[in-house]
């Protein structure tokens, strides 16, 4: 038996999210299918990170075991390209310790969000972006997001409760006008809760535009209250960019 | 009785070209559509150009007459976006004059063709441009290009019979590396032949890898001969970027 570890993209438009559902179009569901065709059986599959519907992956990370043991791992990249549908994409593959685990190895994990911040929508960049017409100030985005680094306890930012603990580390928020009309936000961190970057996304925007005081985002972190809270930002923005293991490289 | 000219985008990915043909998802009947709705009667449009099933539009340019004497331009460009499908977007409406054809006043014409030259395919740029994996040369493509400027008979790089003469005029070709793995060829002249950019791409892309040499361009254009073609350029990559015109600023 060996064990696998694959970076994975996807466009999350078309799918009800990343995790195995019945009946439904997920990624994973399409993963395990690809895998089931190549190997003649079922194959389960552990991945780094839930991204919701709609959500996409540039480098998501998932692992599961083969039983097929002369498989390079350049030779199941190809062979699970051919199954999968159009809309994903295995990048990479790597053999990894039986023990590996996508999810609880994971050192850190890093997320882009795109807005497209112009005056008119543009069609080409709807699925990817998220189109926020007012003027967006980046030092005021910046200075919101410095309250956020380090290790806080993020209940303000989660939707949902299916978290055990509240408390997650953020290590980097990077704010970047990469074109002219797009900026992104990196947002780096050891794990994060359900909906938590986009929640960020969504309070940091209203400081660029002016809605919110820098300075709130520091009373919203520390009211662990999520009532306080703007909208989410939109899932089509969101990117699991890169996820990072000692065991190789992503 | 008024007369509008609008400047449309659209992503043709999911459209059966521009032109209304009965019983098919088209640019062209979507947008006789959403103009049926706002006049409630039929409202038929000319346009700039025809594309192709796949094809693009981002400066695509139709007209049409309309008997809501009251609506100014910024709202017919407001009541056409409320009516049309997500992947068509009306970018600018202006009122011209009751003679103005899009067709026969267009001054120029402007395609864009984006290359994705890069070893590994990236699914979020598959809709709209050619995954092209071996490398590109721009010095190469430049020099074929040459061969291609000015008055020619372009009968080798037509697909179809359609037009009376075969006469055409190139007035630009320009061949930039936008980003690292991004080669786009902008070809402007004042009208095409059917499939015509999309064969002049396939032929000096062939002509960048080191297929062809530069000088076979002129070849194959004083052959007339299409059969001397290699592969045309797929849909996907291509754009009617602008349309020029003396009436007004698109």
């Amino acid at each position: 038996m060996k064990r696998f570890a694959a970076v994975v993209a996807y466009d999350g438009t078309d799918f009800f999210g990343f995790q195995v559902q019945p009946d439904r179009r997920t990624v994973q569901g399409s993963l395990e299918e690809a895998l089931a065709k190549i190997h003649k059986e079922e194959v389960r599959t552990d991945a780094a990170g839930r991204t919701d519907t709609g959500v996409h992956g540039f480098g998501q990370v998932i692992a599961f075991n083969s039983g097929l043991e002369r498989l390079s791992p350049e030779t199941m990249k190809d062979a699970l390209n051919a199954n999968l549908p159009d809309d994903i994409y295995v990048r990479k593959v790597y053999e990894v310790p039986r023990e590996f685990s996508p999810r609880f190895h994971a050192k850190k994990r890093i997320y882009h969000y795109y807005i497209l911040n112009a005056p008119e929508p543009d069609l080409f960049k709807k699925r990817y972006t998220w189109w926020f017409p007012y003027e967006i100030d980046i030092e005021l985005i910046r200075k919101g997001a410095s309250f956020l680094l380090g290790e806080h306890d993020f209940a303000a930012f989660r939707t949902g409760r299916d978290d055990r603990t509240t408390i997650r580390t953020i290590t980097n928020i990077r704010v970047l006008r990469t074109r002219k009309s797009i900026v992104l936000i990196r947002v780096e961190g050891i794990s994060f809760l359900r909906r938590m970057v986009r929640n960020i996304v969504g309070t940091l925007v209203r400081v660029g535009s002016g809605n919110l005081h820098p300075e709130a985002v520091k009373t919203i972190l520390e009211s662990k209250d999520r009532s306080m809270l703007p909208s989410s930002a939109p899932a089509q923005g969101l990117v699991l960019y890169k996820v990072l293991f000692d065991e190789f490289e992503t």
